[in-house]
């Protein structure tokens, strides 16, 4: 495995008359046997002098891997092979964070995220595109921002390792299409209008010095696929072994939209939609981000809810993984049938409320109270949002194995990326039928697998071929072109799934808890 | 032959939903036949929208061959292949010489000329080195003026030609080490000092807008071979067929410095020293440039010195070629004898001075009146001097032929580099021993051979190529090693030589003058 930077350490001998070769051919040679011939960055050979010769000829230098050569971007004096640093960045839409990557030992260092400062022009990721739409100044002024996060990422890894980011010496990214847009101050028109053709899906590496960043590597962006297909996501792969085996693998990130990639050794299909906000936020009065305050966790027992919050300060809202707990417990516990239709025989909890939307009276679940003791609800609306969402997911899922002339049975592993997939119990998730009922051991939460596949990135230099491969070899599927797309969204809009047979443990939970 | 920059124009299929490839894998899809997996410059990238779109995909795009791989550095709208300029120059480290090129018809332009702006700290090279020594802030004040004098070239150029200085693509250039030092920035402290290692002897390709040059491309700098070999000989090297050849050649290079490489298609050798200030001014008290005043040809007829002058002005004093066939002529007639001795009896030309520098009395020869009518002599001393100065070119040749143990006769080709090579009088230069008496039609004057060889690495690609070779196989002979230097040296201080057995023709033209 070689590292994206690699710190050489040399005693050289010094030039005689016999051997006045030049600093850099001094160099160069040295590094011929590991690394061919050597470029050197127009920075690195303006440091030779005098560096070289006040370190009489001890040095250490920096190479990068470009394409099909190594560069040397810095010399510095002294043995300082032990400080290799670079910086492992996941730019999502709404927060940015990265960890700091020691390549001498391939640890990491220390963690650190901000919000990513488009949020000045919106939530929406629309909304900023739209702020850049025919406007240099404003690409530029988004770009420019959207680059100084980088710094405060830095900022903020030195104040938490002690590490100077003087001695940072690349970062790498995954991140959206639209991100990487920002990132590389292009404009992402094209990635919102039909039809869709983004300005670049390479980035490759940009020196860092001509984003306006002081450190003496490269900015690389994870390539995307397409349009819905990003860095963030091939990168993801990157953490999995989907191209290896010959077993088939289901790659899944929901978060406000699903991205799902489904391959093995010999190909590689792809597939991604709006999969709604019901994952964040925004799916009901009450949805809010796991963050203090968000109950997510929920059980009910002896027919009464009990519910875990986040910081265990009173509740405030629920987030994504305990929306799908409580959806799991109200219908094993039949608070609420197949159909998602609340029953206030079931439970006191479940009382008539008003729509705040509408105004309509309509029925609803108490699983929580505010601290002022106001009840926190999830409405019967609420419940076929979430119903939609989760059959979105599921759809994506089944048409994309039925395009491939694939079962639930062929699928080797299901590698669940992103935050939502980590945290979600699995088993809660299988029940309202978000996930397909297959053997548990199948399933592999990946964490953050934009960020670990940047980190990826700058440990072994050949994740960059890798990617290469998942980018030449994606076929991207529309699902509006999937003869049985909106059949199987029809039959997914059902707890766990009109087709019980598909759902066998499920239903077997279901009979013993309701015998 | 392939240029080092290549216009290609295309009108592209716009995307449309089923084939949404991103703008620059639109584009580098479309190359992909001639090119290989092209890169693009992150200036480039950012062209591409709104360009493409408005262009409505009929484009042209700009190409330069880098290590390995090609990379698109701009992109136009419309067809603007006919517009593809480039600059060569010779940086000399007095004249900054240059040539606008049509790459695509290969021709030239227009050309420009600019005095160094070094010179602002003096004549010498070395009291530039000094002013630079352990100083950042001289380095960087020396090199802004040094590449500011690239814009005042391509100022000129634009104003000679009317081809916008916007259309200029790159430069590419051939200069001494420590002129290359100067341009990229770099220390040449090392050049002046032993061991005299540079700091680089490489340049390749140096982003124009990270050296402060508003152009798209590259500055393109020739490799040096090594401290006393520099770019504008292995580029010299260019316009000769030195390396193709099974013949041996020499390659000569007189000015203030001589460089001589002889080989053929199984060996490069090289030497160079100190030819003194001979050829350029300073030899005499009448040594000038050749410009307006100078004496640049001299005949001797029936006992009468007659002196063609440059402008058609009245004489100021006299420039190298001038020296040479004076001295000739001074020969053939016996104004001066084999060791350069003046004999007045000879001419009533030939006076007694005061030597200007010793105030000593001394014979001079007469050739030539001031405006005032003072005369213009050249003493015992000059001729003496001068006698050294060719004796050192001779001896350069002599002596590395013998390392080599060739002889004379191996002589295939004797290409002549400079402008003293390509103006002096072949004949008189042979008749007093600067050069070897061989037949005539051996001799090829080359012209400013570094000026044309930064033109071929412009035309051809293959050039680069071919300086990689000359630099990777060029053996350096320091001349204090050579065991015969100094008695071929003591040798050749004499007219036409002591072993006149080496000048068969001009001894006997001699004699037939002089019988």
């Amino acid at each position: 495995m070689t590292t994206q930077y690699i710190k050489k350490h040399f005693n050289l001998i010094p030039p005689t008359e016999d051997d006045a070769r030049s600093d850099r051919t001094r160099i160069a040679d040295e590094l011929y046997d590991e690394f061919g011939n050597v470029e050197f960055s127009y920075d690195a050979v303006r440091m030779l002098y005098p560096l070289c010769r006040e370190a009489e000829w001890d040095i250490t230098v920096t190479l990068v891997k470009k394409n099909g050569f190594y560069e040397v971007i810095l010399v510095e004096s002294g043995d300082t092979s032990a400080h290799c640093y670079a910086v492992a960045v996941d730019y999502g839409s709404t927060t940015v964070k990265s960890k700091l990557m020691d390549l001498a030992t391939g640890q990491e260092v220390a963690s650190a995220s901000c919000p990513n400062p488009q949020i000045e022009y919106g939530d929406e990721i629309l909304s900023r595109i739209f702020y850049t739409k025919d406007n240099y100044e404003h690409l530029q002024e988004i770009h420019s921002k959207t680059v100084n996060a980088l710094n405060t990422i830095m900022d903020l890894l030195e104040e938490k390792s002690g590490v100077s980011k003087k001695e940072y010496l690349g970062i790498a990214i995954g991140a959206n299409t639209t991100m990487c847009h920002f990132i590389a101050g292009l404009f992402p028109w094209g990635i919102f209008e039909t039809p869709y053709a983004p300005v670049s899906t390479e980035f490759d590496l940009i020196k860092a010095k001509d984003m306006g960043l002081d450190i003496p590597g490269y900015v690389y962006i994870a390539p995307s696929s397409a349009n819905y297909l990003g860095g963030d996501i091939i990168g993801g792969l990157l953490t999995t072994d989907i191209e290896k085996e010959e077993g088939y693998s289901v790659f899944l990130d929901i978060g406000t939209n699903g991205e799902l990639v489904i391959g093995n050794s010999h190909f590689l299909v792809a597939g991604a939609g709006a999969a709604g906000p019901a994952f964040e936020v925004g799916v009901s009065k009450f949805g809010m981000k796991a963050e203090d305050g968000a109950v997510n966790h929920v059980k009910i027992e002896d027919g009464k809810i009990n519910v875990e919050i986040i910081g265990g300060v009173p509740a405030k809202g629920i987030c994504g993984t305990g929306i799908v707990e409580l959806l799991s417990e109200l219908f094993l516990n039949r608070f609420i049938d197949g159909t998602g239709t609340l029953h206030p025989e079931m439970s006191e909890d479940i009382i008539t409320i008003q729509n705040p939307d509408s105004g309509e009276d309509e029925l609803a679940v108490i699983y929580a109270y505010e601290e002022d003791g106001d009840p926190i609800f999830f409405s019967q609306t609420d419940i076929e949002n979430f119903i939609q969402t989760k059959a979105a997911a599921h759809t994506m899922v089944a048409s994309l194995l039925e395009y491939m002339h694939l079962t639930l049975n062929d699928i080797h592993k299901f590698y669940l990326a992103g935050a939502f997939g980590t945290y979600v119990d699995l088993e809660s998730a299988i029940t309202i039928g978000l996930y397909p009922d297959i053997p548990r051991d199948r399933y592999v939460a990946l964490g953050n697998s934009s960020l670990e596949g940047a980190k990826r990135v700058l440990l072994d230099t050949e994740s960059t071929v890798r990617m290469k491969y998942f980018t030449d070899n994606m076929t991207y599927v529309q699902f509006g072109e999937v003869a049985m797309f909106v059949q199987n969204m029809m039959a997914a809009q059902f707890l766990p799934h009109t087709d019980t047979n598909l759902y066998p443990t499920v239903m077997e939970r279901y009979n013993k808890m309701n015998k």
